[in-house]
């Protein structure tokens, strides 16, 4: 890709994934000048197989940005979704038990690639396979990003450095170790995935707790499925045929879910870790974190992507507030705004993970409670209104009094 | 106690707690004979201070025992309590949430009263300080119990045995370990509780997550007071004089209990585990077990004492089924039908505990879930209800299809 590598900018991004993309549209529809720099080529971010679950929040933000247009043409609407446990399905009827809200299916990919359209269309530069990142001065006012491209050595100066370069990324490291702290939960397994090109076996996504461990049916449109398979840590990727993969999910499924499970080769296919990370504060000087940069949740709800699209429409506006008003005040409570929807989703990620997962090393009497709290929760209005607005994203200013 | 023991009966009653004595109330009624036979004097099953907080279902119970008279004269019904963190109390409307449902309390040792003076008037046999207490042929349908008492050898044969004689007593170790399944989980604290007269310090109760650890002001009475302090285990009584309790409460309340809180001497005082546990079945051939016998949940939420009322409903109903109708089906599913109750509450005793209690050795990034929980639970309409529903009992019939 060829680009003009400019010497200074109001916002340096590090990471062109959805984070960074959608920052550097919404700064850009503001008249704020940005530079994304990316370690990897536009092929490989787009290679990444994510989240497909879009909270209205999240839906909301990329039409304010303007990327919506493809979204809702393509994206499927869900009104509701599924439980399984005991060989019977359970109906989380979202719309109905929080009066209205839905969430958008819409994979991330096909989102990655809604934004670098138009961020081509906008003209400003975005450098891919950038090399040696490494950001400077962020303590003050005056930080700089330098990077290798293309064999030449580049700095650009700028305002602020938004860190949207996920877990491993360069922006979180650059943060003194003392100024920061980090949580994290490792679970004990992992999630074998699967994409391929096949009918959805229902039209909404079903979460399964078998006796044989979790499995998730999604989807990412009306011909292309995902399905995942809690799998141990230790196991291997080479040991799991497609056939394998699909037979194991048969035996987790029901009757109705075996008997309407179209399989076909996979398109994909690779093990997660499930991990609950989140490093406080958001914000050091210069530099602001957002996304899987900041934080980590397990897949379970689909969490991950919405809450980096929350992120991004704190910090863009703080950016917006700042460049039109000059108010300090959207920087200023950027973390602490940020950290207190994080938490709350973390806490119902975590929640949900431990609902469905199986936990044989957590004892037997730990089993037994989640069966309880299966049982309970399935026949419980309030909790099932508990988990749907949770599932749509809690309301923005949820929790703040009045 | 001048008693003159019987040879045989109807259904041997081993424990005269309140679950002993409510059995054999509700089968005096339907006019089942029945000896209870306890290991104690009267005036040390009456010393033992525990719950105070009865569900609607153990109110009518009690009811129907025809032992309500003076509970409702002196209990104090509340339509909802508080929790208090982070300085704020946050009510939950029990009635309002559950559509008009409520709590009595009306202390244990209160109940218990009523009930042997209702077990005198029946003029059934309660044998108190019967020793070696030995349960034979349990497998089959001719049981006995064998006991000493005041020197002599006896034996009383029976149809059906009731074991209510509590987590230490005979009746569940008496079943073959090969036949019962134990769950237990012991948590790291206990509670250290103080009885006085004095006015409670709220009319409602209040349960604290302070920073201090977990604390409950309850009470007995609008003059008896009851309150509670999470303590190490290693914690020795003898460690707490009177004005260290009470400096250590008010250091766990807000300002308003700080002000309103009436100290005095303790009537009573001491340290008790918490403790989750559920043996299964409930039932081994002629033996049932009832109550604390039979499970435990930490006092949290005040399940214990309701539980044991619920295991004593569908017990009396089986033995009438039994001996009115010739049915079987009762005393068949007295076990299943318990146990699903059970766990629910053992469930939610568990959570209950488990959010208000401080958890230090559980890591970091647990205490920061117990927040976000705290937050979410004491800002969500649909949190509120769910704990609610289960705070005054779920349904009878809960999660039972259509």
């Amino acid at each position: 890709m060829d680009v003009s590598i400019p010497k200074r900018t109001q916002v340096a991004i590090i990471g062109a994934g959805p984070a960074g993309l959608l920052l550097g549209q919404l700064l850009y529809k503001a008249g704020i000048d940005n530079v994304i720099i990316e370690r990897q080529a536009p092929a490989y971010v787009l290679g990444r197989i994510r989240a497909g679950v879009l909270e209205q929040v999240s839906v909301d933000l990329l039409d304010e940005a303007g990327v919506g247009e493809r979204m809702h043409r393509e994206g499927l609407v869900h009104e509701g979704f599924e439980m399984l446990w005991e060989g019977r399905r359970h109906r989380i009827d979202m719309k109905q038990l929080t009066g209205g809200k839905k969430v958008m299916v819409y994979g991330q990919t096909e989102l990655t690639r809604d934004l670098m359209e138009a961020r081509q269309a906008s003209g400003l530069p975005t450098i891919y396979e950038a090399s040696d990142v490494a950001l400077h001065d962020i303590a003050g006012t005056h930080p700089h990003v330098s990077f290798a491209y293309q064999g030449q050595s580049h700095q650009l100066a700028c305002d602020f450095i938004a860190g949207c370069d996920g877990f491993h990324g360069v922006s979180r490291a650059s943060i003194p170790r003392n100024v920061i702290r980090e949580y994290e939960k490792v679970y004990p397994f992992g999630w074998l995935g699967l994409l391929s090109d096949t009918p959805p076996v229902s039209d909404e996504l079903i979460y399964v707790n078998s006796p044989r461990g979790f499995a998730l049916c999604s989807q990412r449109s009306r011909t292309r499925s995902r399905y995942y398979l809690q799998v141990p840590l230790t196991e291997r990727i080479e040991n799991w045929s497609d056939e394998a993969f699909w037979q194991e999910l048969r035996l987790r499924l029901d009757d109705e879910g075996r008997e309407r499970l179209i399989t076909g080769p996979s398109l994909e296919k690779s093990i997660a870790p499930l991990r609950s990370f989140v490093s406080e504060p958001l914000r050091f000087g210069s530099l602001f974190l957002a996304g899987d940069a900041g934080h980590i949740v397990p897949p379970t709800g689909a969490k991950g992507l919405n809450l980096a699209a929350t992120d991004v429409k704190y910090l863009s506006n703080a950016f917006i507030e700042y460049y039109q008003q000059g108010s300090l005040e959207g920087i200023d409570t950027y973390s602490e705004r940020c950290l207190r929807r994080i938490w709350k989703a973390e806490r119902f990620s975590w929640w949900f993970t431990s609902l469905m997962h199986s936990f044989p090393e957590d004892g037997p009497i730990s089993s037994r409670f989640q069966e309880a709290e299966l049982e309970y929760v399935l026949h419980s209005e309030a909790a099932a209104r508990s988990i749907a607005e949770n599932y749509v994203g809690l309301p923005l200013d949820f929790g703040e009094e009045a």
